[in-house]
């Protein structure tokens, strides 16, 4: 892949913004994962100097009740013979999006009928096109770069909440990135940290019934200054710990489009992997602690046909 | 972890074989994956040399009617409202040990109430010992090692039929290792490449719709041969494209116990971890082509509390 | 069975109310469905006179989304291999309260670990008690006696809404009751007609959607009052076409206790069988053009063991 | 409905037998449960004397492992917060016709793409033709007459084994009818006793396990005489306690088409409501002891839009 675009050279989209169609050819499938190529997961294994690995998916059925109300919690069914030497089990109402996720290219389109690519509703849900396999058979891995947002706030002297509705926006987000003394890179797997996961890990049961029907989690701010700031970058991929790598409630208002809903732009045009409530926790205290702020980042989601999301499966490797 | 025993050193297990439970500790979950330890994971991190990725799961699904006759094939809901931008889906009946699979070490014991580490039945069920969020939780990477039988016998001039119950023992483990160029290492992963599931593929509907009544499949011959072998090995685990990584079926005669059906002493006994139906024939390609017969595999099992088992999600990467 | 007390002759029970624990011996798992004695049921044949019948439920998954947001809708599966003569189907995701539905003696107690006839918490979730096998296995069937609300606050120039929480006291029910002409009889089946239904099937799918979240529904005032009127009736069950029987939402003032959520005495302490969402609009339109308000109903709850619910499948013939 | 015509008086199916298709109108999706009429339904209701009710459906799961090979056994969750006051249900994996069901009339066809009336496989696959909620928005109900063949067999001093695949012609058929004293009546529901599901009930787990893959099952005899028989009664339906109503294994040859499965006829061209597995055994008992061979029976299947089949759900009323 030679040198992507910038931002501010890529044509303008119909509904608002930029689009990246068609730059990996007519009938790609894989957006930015692209990037990932043999010699940039090559460079990135050599990041792994310990050899400590950071698992980033939290526990199955660890969100409850689902954040999205149109998802709910797996039922488990461990089956087995009294008596007997042998175990099995089997998952029923399983949403592969309900915890630590991958949203496929063919979760949000970026308008109705207007899937990454051109791909059209019927082939998204047919999963002729954006589904996850093509993620899975391609393989995802490369270097992972924190932002630690609590902790750059903290150092800035700034007030931040992790359960509220803060917008993260590009001064926030380069304050981070100068911490870890890093530069960008074509193909990073940018990691998030906001710090909702391990705030919705301390919510009681009372706290957490109400999350649902009135959501409010930190996230990237809606505005085409991000989405700039994410392209320009040349990131292959941003999952963060919170709902929705950016900020919710979204914007419904219109004219807001498509920023006010940044998926229409990070996933429909840019086709960007994000990744939802991943478990970055322990991966952001270690980078405090060591300083290093890079690391080996290998996922290997469902090769799931047609599936519109998976679990993240993945692990960060020092 | 300091050197492991060798088989013979190991205590008389109380029903034949030899048993290396408290190895790790009397409350151990783990089992061999205590072996891949930082120092040995960024050993076969530095196995990357291309950055080829080598994604080693079959679909979901693909393997249909599921070769288990408990088992079932899952059943994908895609969600989506017409006209809508988003789609979401939803998984039943998905059995995680249905296509490419880890066994937990709860899956199969050593005898009834026997389980790895001296967990009872009533711990494996109740998800309190030997289930799979332990490896999820701790990481699964090291170096991999493929022994390919199909082309180590085709080079000795011996007969192979990968659709049939052909028994590997001693001898053709050996015969693929030393084409390797490779010695044994501990904590690595065996990628036993049968060629059992590239001849699934191959298959009508019509055999494929009568093989979970009689199922044949090449694998590990019954032998504490074999036991000792793997054991002396020192690998962490063992994956193969075929059934049940040993040879199928299984030799039920009591007096043939634990090694008739070696998931006794393998996952009962040792604590091994066994991958069953994975995708090796593109790695096993690229090993013939190139030459190198190791790489650095990364899998993260799903991070499912109290889970008998888990795709694989494992990536071989060169 | 021999006469029912009144239910000033009742004891009191604990926590408010009355209790008639103990009626039907200690062990007994049926309530009031004990009192469809084949006496009284062959009486309830005898009403039979044109033969027309009357189906009385909702197609499975026609509410949708859930009203009660604990629950989901159906994912029916239609299983067919393309060109062969024979289908199959499976669901999933199949809640038996969703659609047209009784509740069992053990959907709701009179307090926690307080369930009908002294049952515990433990005796339910076990299916050792209450569960809805038990009427399953004496079968249900008797007179049924409609009340049509709207018909009778029309007939008295009095305003009604179907689709508010509109609260239908003992005047209200004694309305509907004199313009049936009939008399109570122990062993009847209640039909409360409220509308709800019917309201509910002309409303788009916005306001569909909204429902769950802020319910407001027709349905028995949470006064004593109601509850002796039922329990003077020596009905066996009361089913309707609202959500929940009672008026919604209900009130969860602790001093409202029993009554405040009527399911506490109506199951809880009374044994009544209470049927919800079931479809009464069209015997409805009949009783009010032929002027005959009762019916022969036979219900067939599936033979679920330990089911808490179960879909109505009811029909009245007149 | 006017008289039907005799068999042999139907015209000829291009497959093999004749055809039924058209009697009822060319969009019938009903079959011979037309023949249940108000007057029918009536007349049968004046049958009931004693009003002992006697449930007809085995409990849900207790087939197990399912006798299909292609269905599985239900999973049942029990929802409940503990110290809560309510319980919840939900099934995943039900199927509908494995335990005592109906057939809808897109089951199975006469041919491949020809099913009763003329639908096309793909009304079938769509719900738009045949299944199961227009037998349950119609109602079924009406005369019940039980043929006892275990009590004939005895009675004449023949042998005969309910575990075994006996074919039972028009010859065992007349010699239980004759024995009920009753004539045919248009619009009857033939209870065909075989004695399976008691036989089945006594069987130990290990005998249950091995018969999905080798069935033997009494019923009908796979004749054009027994067709000709059912039809010439212009019954409505026929439902046993045995696997299949007519004896299994079925004959596959393609010269024993259509007679060699019975359905092709019965359901493909008939359009006759065929019930399995019902549990007739202490209906049969009474009928034994009181002399009375005829009941009313009421079922109400599942309003399950598109469904194939349903549970029972089926009371006899004496």
């Amino acid at each position: 892949m030679s040198e992507l675009p910038r931002y501010q050279d890529l044509p303008a989209a119909p509904r608002g913004g930029r689009s990246a169609w068609g730059l990996f050819g007519p009938d790609d499938d894989l957006g930015l994962v692209n990037l990932m190529t043999p010699e940039r997961v090559a460079a990135a294994a050599r990041l792994v100097r310990t050899g400590r690995m950071f698992p980033l998916d939290l526990p199955i059925g660890s969100i409850a009740p689902a954040l999205a109300r149109s998802r709910g919690a797996p039922r488990h069914a461990v089956l087995h013979q009294p008596g007997s030497v042998g175990f099995d089990d089997v998952y029923d109402n399983f949403y592969p999006q309900a915890s630590s996720q991958w949203d496929s290219l063919g979760h949000i389109g970026y308008a109705p009928d207007e899937f990454y690519n051109g791909a059209t509703e019927a082939d998204v849900l047919s999963g002729a096109r954006n589904t996850i396999e093509h993620w899975a058979q391609h393989g995802i891995a490369g270097r992972a770069i924190l932002l630690d947002i609590p902790g750059a706030m903290a150092a800035a002297g700034r007030q931040y909440e992790p359960g509220e509705a803060t917008a993260i926006g590009v001064d926030e987000l380069e304050l981070a990135r100068r911490r870890t003394g890093l530069d960008f890179a074509t193909g990073d797997v940018i990691l998030l940290h906001t710090g909702f996961a391990a705030w919705y890990g301390q919510q009681p049961g009372a706290v957490r019934d109400r999350l649902p029907s009135r959501l409010n989690a930190p996230g990237l701010a809606h505005s085409e200054a991000v989405a700039e700031y994410l392209w320009d970058w040349h990131a292959a991929a941003i999952a963060s710990d919170t709902f929705a790598v950016e900020v919710w409630p979204i914007d419904p208002d219109p004219a807001a489009h498509p920023f006010g809903f940044l998926h229409h732009m990070l996933i429909g045009q840019f086709g960007m992997a994000l990744g939802e409530l991943w478990w970055l926790h322990d991966l952001a205290d270690s980078c405090a602690t060591d300083g290093v702020y890079e690391s080996f980042l290998v996922s290997v989601p469902l090769n799931a046909p047609g599936g519109i999301g998976s679990p993240a499966n993945a692990v960060a490797i020092k």
